[in-house]
């Protein structure tokens, strides 16, 4: 906490997806760490995705929460974690992790916790986050034709704007105007017709559509993108109009991600648990905290401390280095781990 | 200072735009600090363009320069840039910066200050480099047709080779050939019917054109491109001819231009004010220190000290670690900060 | 050595292309070491190559190695080589390089030293690698027609699966199915008849093809690429057949190659030597060490030098960050020096 007066707050975590229910074994534990840094398959034979800096990530952070010495071996971890259970480990986990309020990304497949029983887990607050394609799914599932889907769409999208936190795109690239509406109609009636029940669209005509309609209705929107660049017209078109747009690009465009908040009055960018990445680039009251965890607790661990030991470190930096006051450093932390968060997403007046 | 034998000398600034005249309030100057750093709007509710690296910086080495604490509130700094008056205040930023010499890149419009203002509020050596977009728009606006145009620019070329340091141009790409006669007709006939009175040319056709007469004429020629990558094939044509090019890529491709420098004799790269980026890829006789700053006294405070910190650093690094002596390490300092600049635009033998 | 239990082994460098037989003066040393860092002509006047971050790595590490102060004059230095002679110095340089074993992509041309001659100068053990479009060149010197010619190719490869420790291949792009057999025998007459002797094969279908042919035998095959993202197709077809492939991208690409060998079971990323850019991004049993060393002994030392210091550094700060023991830190320095190496080039069943 060197230079920092008063510390880190409760973080908030604008992106993750939730934690699975039930134990895991060593291989499900493995793959899903693995599936975390993005493999396709085991590891080679003789070697373990332990061995990887996301492994000794785990190692050295989690075992503690379970009463174990950091760095046991993974075989004992998991033997505590299935002692103690499922739940009691996954709670003692995410109480750990230093998480105050989760934005939570819910989605119809997966066997992962909802919004309330991740709350009620870490002992926090959880905000749902809609994401559009699987909105549009759950619509296509029931819809009958092309039009009565976008008619149902729209309602389901002014519905979710009343008790949602923000709605969430993965359309790669956008452009400054919405699509024409017979394009619009075309897509979906091809999508329909192909498509097998609870498939989300993979269109990018449809993705952009649904874009521009969930900003008409005013909630902040994520969009998770590869090169954020791609989105400039959607952004620069967006300016004004009193909707908050966060990007969420691949580890690869956080740098861009950071330049375009800089940029653009209404952008604001991830940092996900790195913010040395890109503290330099944007203004700090434009930068984001998330885990992006997705099925084992351990993932919101080891990103929230990820986070808070880089701040800390940075923050510490720029005060002996004469960048700013400790008192200044700890208002930077906080915008950045919490705060900016807390506003955009008007999560103070939201009483998820 | 440390690992570096006897510091490194007065810099010279190889670009920028040059400083505003007259006062600037609250509004105006967040806008420039803003602008600097790329942004197209006012800072969103509640937050503040003093809030990012750049406004740290500021308020972290002016204010002691107007007699002030470092880290006062920006309120307070403005108030007392105002009560010295724009022309006092610029006077003691620009001498306290630590620049010796200025190359600027003076333009028609926007009210700054001209190399000779320049050098007399700074104390110090200003030179002009000639924009190719400018000087092809100011001949525009009193030449008749295309052929007029043409040999009129030609004549203004060789009259600005006698009395700037440099050429500056800024197209994307160019090939290793010029553009044919009949195509550079062309594209200057559509443009001088099309333009209004001062307007600068877009055509990429006749860009490249202007490049290639300029080059001709033996002085240096600062290359602003976004990827200095597609002008390879002009870099490789000019080889042996006797031009010196220095690439000034955007911030994201500065190592880029330092591997082309490393690849061709005649090519030099622009390093900002961050050397820690890119003293690793090009031989340290191929890399020059800027500021580019346009509009705020601040901006070349900032740069320089910026710039005079991270060689610093990294020198007293190299020492320590026993990459180099600290007779070798003031040595790579002084040729990053002037001494390239010095030889390649040949500064010494220049009477500005 | 901080925070590493044992040090680090003697090296395995998966790649470099031999040291050359006779005593170099100043002019070609100069020559070869810029060639090492990309550049294509002299240095400016009044500078050198010496005065770069590799000219100041060779300064620091080699001098010692012939008995002279480190950081004494590049022309005192040269001459102690020549007083030596060309084979005494090279073999003191090897020797003190670290690397146990080399993997040698030995070609026709160019008089640089074979495995053999490598491994008696260093006094270690040296494996072939053989490079595709090498071994086309020498098939099609006294092959007849494309049948012909694809036929002895066939064998050829066959032939050298049996001696041969990997095979490398140069194509920049390939896609997840082999080119049509049409179109290689176009593709192929197309070369043949074209060629001069000694000529290797541009064409990328032909490419393609002999990379196909080569992961067919089961050696392991390195991958030379700009951005390894473009075999992504060829690197998923190959899944589960048992062969391991390595990526030795440009300097640009190496956090992208780490993290398709994150991806994919079956796929390796070279790090050179620098294993700070890429130990984050995948396994650390997927990232393997060398120099890529060509013409210089001296290129042999500094690369090793360079991979040695940073992993003891990098460990050295993992170990006091409390990431790891100083035993596992001994561990994953081990895997990238030597341990993977020896594992997927099968080094300790080989003879050679």
């Amino acid at each position: 906490m060197d230079g920092l007066t008063g510390g880190i707050p409760p973080l908030v975590d604008q992106h993750s997806h939730g934690a699975v229910h039930g134990d895991v074994g060593l291989g499900e534990f493995e793959t899903r760490l693995a599936e975390a840094a993005g493999a396709t398959g085991p590891a080679p034979p003789g070697t373990t995705f332990f061995d990887s800096r996301a492994g000794l990530a785990v190692r050295r952070w989690c075992p503690p929460l379970l009463g174990l010495e950091p760095h046991c071996a993974p075989v004992r971890y998991l033997a505590r974690r299935r002692e103690l259970g499922a739940y009691r480990a996954g709670r003692l986990l995410l109480r750990g992790a230093g998480i105050g309020t989760f934005l939570l990304e819910s989605s119809a497949s997966g066997g992962l916790t909802s919004p309330a029983e991740l709350a009620r887990a870490a002992d926090g607050r959880a905000h749902e986050v809609v994401r559009l394609e699987t909105l549009a799914a759950r619509v296509a599932d029931t819809a009958g034709g092309a039009d009565l889907f976008l008619a149902h769409v729209a309602e389901a999208l002014y519905a979710a704007s009343g008790t949602a936190t923000a709605f969430a795109s993965g359309v790669a690239s956008c452009d400054d105007a919405p699509p024409p509406a017979a394009e619009v109609r075309a897509a979906a009636g091809r999508w329909l017709r192909a498509r097998r029940p609870g498939e989300t669209p993979g269109d990018p005509v449809l993705g952009r559509y649904l874009l521009w309609c969930a900003a008409a209705t005013g909630l902040p929107v994520q969009l998770h993108c590869a090169d954020p660049r791609r989105l400039t017209g959607f952004l620069r078109a967006m300016a004004g109009r009193g909707v908050d747009l966060v990007l969420l690009p691949d580890p690869w465009h956080r740098r861009q991600a950071a330049r375009l908040a800089a940029v653009f009055p209404h952008v604001y960018a991830d940092v996900g648990a790195r913010p040395e990445e890109t503290l330099g680039e944007a203004p700090f009251g434009k930068l984001l905290f998330s885990t992006g965890a997705r099925g084992l607790a351990e993932l919101y661990v080891v990103a929230a401390r990820l986070f808070v030991r880089a701040m800390e470190r940075l923050m510490g930096d720029w005060v002996a280095d004469g960048w700013c006051r400790a008192a200044e450093a700890g208002r930077i932390a906080s915008l950045v781990a919490a705060g900016t968060a807390r506003r955009i997403y008007r999560l103070d007046a939201a009483t998820g």
